[in-house]
């Protein structure tokens, strides 16, 4: 690149454009299908159904401990297609760049998401970059959409599953992502090491195929936590969710911030965290598979679904109470992701 | 809603972006796939070849005679796929709003976008909302990818088919949706009425589906204007393009604009502009079939393609004289999309 900084020109569609697309968007998602840089990207599909799903990305800051904006705008966007048990096949990446960045910057960023996105068996076909003057955007935006192929005939997953007596597994501690961002953000100064779960899910749920038939029902945890899955989950349903408050997974760092700055770490999100709703008989068997998962170690089962209580999430605490778990009311943390 | 401006709890993944997702978008977007409100649409396939692209939109301002963000989110992601040949069957969008944006402002929007799609024919099945805070984005910034499918057989549509002697037609005047948009910026007072000619044009380029197989290439001259799109069509190829200034429709109000603020028609974007490059022996019969269609009305044939002067375009002037075209160097008007 010539330039050391994004120029309003280098959204022009013009020759900074094709500059910048040449020098760094190909560079480094070099595929067949993005290097044809048509209009729309032709895939193959297989006859039957794909998943779509999008999601923007504004976290701040752009760079934190365990991960980054583009690591998260591919594992975002892969989870949410992984958790439909569709396996993640092609992104789009839609760019909003801040005029004055610098490429250097942006280029980590983008080398951050070509990893990702091989780590994730993902390929990046078509996107899209705009640039809007200083100080009308906040360094980078990125908004990647997917498409989730079948490879076997479509297996149902869904809310209508779910059965008394199922099971709640999630694969490991909750709210890293969250206060790794906060403390970031805030340059807290702390002992402890608190670093982002950040992270593709797709091979995790992968490992977990032999028990297809058994997931009722999978989400991530992103935005508003365990809780707001918890309580999603059984919303306007005939069954009720009890979880277990001492078996939730929660690293020290990450309860001491939460203390420190008065946070519960039920609602803070979580990046590389996927809650699953599985068949009784056979959740202790996929609990151990999942600890031999590099990202499932810390695994645990830690609810269940109750006939009482219809529509309502209630977590049994450690002193033994019963406590009601809501969806997040307000906004405990600004651009998470 | 309950609020009358968007807050920073709106993007939190809990009850106010549930409110905000009921009360807007499924109001207005509303359809069985998007209703589900799963991680990912699961959307029905033929076997085959599916096309894929994304775009996100900063325009500003935000409203503008002939269109408005909504209307250019839907239409400009609708033309990536029709120019593939693809018909446009499923959008995903993704919004960030600045905190403290109208509900108003944000309904008008939406409404507008489901207008589009409509008129379109789309469908609008998956989402995403993020909230920055104020002053870190300008109102709204909207991303839209998009899925077109392949009725029949993939019939081919790309560059190495292009001939010598290929015709290239495009369906009106030029430069209309850059000088609505300044005016609008400028609040330029100006007796000439200018409007965009932001609009959809799977609806035109099916109305030409007889001729198929003529024709070689189609893309919209969006960022970068008519030149543009004729520098790309051949650089790098074996052939060159010769445009005919007299032929090419521009409409009074544009050139007067152009002329008091010293652009270039041909490089300024246009939104409902399809450039095609069709076989010779039926470009007059195209030509009349494009002049029925109401998007189409000022159609023209407005150069062809030579064998001379490999890689270049060139363009006869009025005046008899021959001028290079080549990609737009800088950036003439930013945010106009």
């Amino acid at each position: 690149m010539n330039q050391k900084n994004i120029l309003l020109g280098h959204g022009s569609g013009g020759h900074l454009t094709h500059e910048l697309i040449e020098s760094i968007f190909l560079k480094h998602f070099d595929n067949p299908i993005l290097n044809l840089l048509s209009d729309a990207a032709l895939l193959p599909t297989a006859k039957g159904k794909i998943a779509f799903t999008t999601d923007s990305f504004v976290v701040d800051p752009l760079f934190f401990p365990g991960g980054d904006i583009g690591k998260l705008a591919i594992a975002g966007t892969v989870n949410d297609l992984a958790v439909q048990g569709a396996r993640p096949a092609f992104l789009s990446a839609g760019f909003i760049l801040e005029e004055g960045l610098s490429m250097e910057t942006l280029e980590n960023i983008v080398q951050s998401m070509a990893k990702e996105a091989s780590k994730a068996g993902i390929q990046i076909v078509t996107g899209d970059t705009k640039v809007v003057e200083r100080g009308k955007c906040d360094k980078i935006f990125i908004n990647t959409a997917g498409i989730g192929l079948f490879d076997e005939e479509f297996s149902a997953i869904g809310i209508d599953l779910i059965k008394t007596g199922d099971k709640i597994l999630i694969n490991g501690s909750i709210g890293d992502h969250g206060m790794a961002v906060m403390s970031a953000r805030n340059q807290l100064n702390i002992s402890t090491k608190v670093e982002s779960d950040c992270a593709s899910l797709n091979g995790l749920i992968d490992s977990l195929s032999d028990f297809k038939s058994k997931i009722r029902f999978m989400r991530d945890a992103t935005r508003g936590g365990l809780a707001t899955v918890s309580a999603e989950l059984c919303k306007h349903q005939n069954f009720g969710v009890r979880l277990f408050e001492d078996k939730i997974p929660v690293n020290e760092g990450v309860r001491g911030i939460c203390e420190l700055l008065g946070f519960d770490p039920l609602y803070v999100a979580n990046e590389g965290k996927v809650v699953m709703v599985v068949a009784n008989d056979v959740s202790d068997q996929m609990l151990q598979v999942m600890k031999n998962h590099p990202l499932g170690k810390d695994a645990a089962i830690i609810g269940e679904i109750t006939s009482g209580q219809e529509g309502k999430c209630f977590m049994e605490t450690q002193i033994g109470g019963n406590r009601v778990v809501d969806m997040l009311a307000g906004e405990q943390l600004p651009r998470i992701c």
